[in-house]
């Protein structure tokens, strides 16, 4: 209709228009809209010549055939979306450095855009060392061995963080090995993980096989942070080398704190998606040495954050951990009853 | 070592022990500890028959050759993991009902098990209905026709819910077709969700033909919420059936509140795990009415959530969005400074 003809139209004034006809959802209309007339249009159909506004087909009534009774005004623009609402030519649909949302895909559908150019998933190669280390698919281990943990749950973690995950497999302790294993990555890896042994004379020989690849070398080997502290972080080649703690948990839990945010990054996701925080009440005191960051595994009970303890050589404390708390550096701990922010696993 | 051969030693009064051997990673130890006597041992290596404790190299030294000089005293099983504590033999490594974790995949590597039987994704047939809706590679468009961008949103949010998305097509407005369609999908889905059309014609065409599939039928036709009130929930041959608002803003709204959680749990997901969600100050007074659940998009800004408003049919309030607040049924609005909760979009 023409907004002009609604003017001060109300229940007890209701306006009087005539039907010129009916707009049919998705073609153009082939009826227009004159002085003192309406049109009849479904929700999305295309807006008639001559049209400036829409009223709602609730407050309009036939009062006799052909004859529509409008209650209530609108102004010029009502009930109308314009082609270049959603967006204008030129316009920024999604930005780039952050992964693609349902809604993201739906609006480049909209604009007819059914490919993108996006970042290739980095490829993230794992390396599992130690010889007592065996694949998982081993049936009866013999003593001192041990099956891959690590490698398949990292692989998952690899993926969460918009990675391809690359196996490298199991290399025994020996430097030399390593070393030609990690070589022979480099070229195909824009990431690579090494789960290093847990012993104290595995991991040296992971950090010169590290050392040897080349510039600009080990960054450092030790963090502040526990579990964690024989992290390794280096750049060989222009390739990010992650060595991570033999412990299968302190392997992950180093792992999503240092090494997927890196991956994310490697990946071109400069606004990585926000991981799931609840808020919580710590169960009972938490003792912390300061100048070190503290990871706590914790149950989530009633509101409540109880902390899981026990070796760091265990895995069923991370299973049974609905997610961690960080205790800060600069803390020497956190009291019973304190509200703690709990990072969820997913 | 023994531990009883550590009893009241110290820095001051240190122990000296004998070095029988050294246990290496991997293989069963070829030496035993008597009383005197200490192995050298890799952590992650087996004990050596007769020993009942492990002490840390950091608190021993080479007093002379073949000789250890201890200066911690330790307890019988100190520094020792039994085979069984991270799992004893017939345990539950995963419970069932939620998505598995890195590192539930992990425990499952590590006893060996290397397939699990999982819940099948329920097969989820996304129909677009309305004359007016074609194909997102339509390269031009004529007067009054959209692209369908509903139908590839929602394929990601049900990929995102655990689901495999079924494209069913779009059908034109024409409740014989979309009968036929949906009579087709029943056998081969394990939850049909229609992109209805937008007009109230179209949305009473998709309810009579929902109708016509069989019982128990149409649970409601109808939600107190915004966007989405034009909502449809049915039950036909055993198949969930859902009618989402024809407006994309709007369906993709309907779809994360009530479809989502539904497709989950048809997928056997009991414990779904936990949207982002973070806290916030309103920006400004949000108007509600009461008896409704009102869904407001919203931007982060400094610890401000910033509502969009902006008409339902457009997709970009959503695309520019970073989450949403729930406005709950009982409000009638939300103050300007109030916190809330915004679900963060990943």
């Amino acid at each position: 209709m023409r907004a002009a003809d609604t003017y001060g139209v109300s229940d007890g004034l209701p306006g009087y228009l005539e039907l010129a006809g009916t707009v049919r959802m998705g073609t153009e209309p082939g009826v227009a809209v004159g002085p003192g007339t309406v049109v009849a249009m479904p929700t999305g159909g295309v807006l008639p010549p001559g049209a400036d506004a829409v009223v709602m087909v609730e407050y309009t009534a036939e009062a006799m055939p052909g004859t529509i009774e409008v209650t209530r005004p609108v102004a010029p623009g009502d009930g109308v979306v314009r082609a270049d609402e959603d967006a204008v030519a030129g316009a920024e649909l999604v930005p780039a450095g952050r992964p693609l949302r349902a809604q993201d895909l739906g609006m480049l559908a909209a604009a007819g855009v059914t490919g993108v150019v996006v970042h290739a998933r980095p490829r993230v190669t794992v390396f599992s060392t130690g010889d007592e280390v065996v694949p998982p698919g081993t049936g009866q281990l013999r003593p001192g061995q041990v099956r891959d943990a690590t490698a398949t749950a990292l692989a998952a973690l690899v993926t969460q963080a918009g990675g391809a995950p690359v196996p490298g497999g199991i290399v025994p302790d020996d430097a030399g090995a390593l070393e030609d294993a990690l070589r022979g990555a480099l070229a195909t890896s824009d990431v690579i993980v090494i789960s290093a042994g847990s012993s104290v004379g595995a991991r040296d020989e992971t950090a010169a096989a590290v050392a040897r690849l080349g510039p600009p070398g080990i960054w450092c080997h030790g963090l502040a942070i526990k579990p964690g502290k024989p992290t390794l972080l280096a750049e060989c080649a222009g390739v990010p080398v992650i060595g991570l703690p033999g412990n299968p948990r302190s392997a992950l839990v180093v792992f999503r704190l240092i090494a997927a945010p890196l991956v994310r990054r490697v990946g071109g996701c400069t606004s990585p998606p926000a991981e799931p925080v609840v808020r919580a009440r710590l169960e009972r005191d938490l003792a912390s040495a300061a100048g070190r960051l503290d990871v706590v595994q914790v149950q989530l009970r009633d509101g409540l954050a109880v902390p899981l303890f026990g070796p760091s050589a265990l895995l069923s404390v991370l299973t049974a951990a609905d997610g961690y708390v960080v205790v800060p550096e600069e803390a020497t701990g956190l009291d019973r009853g304190a509200d703690v922010d709990v990072t969820l696993y997913r």
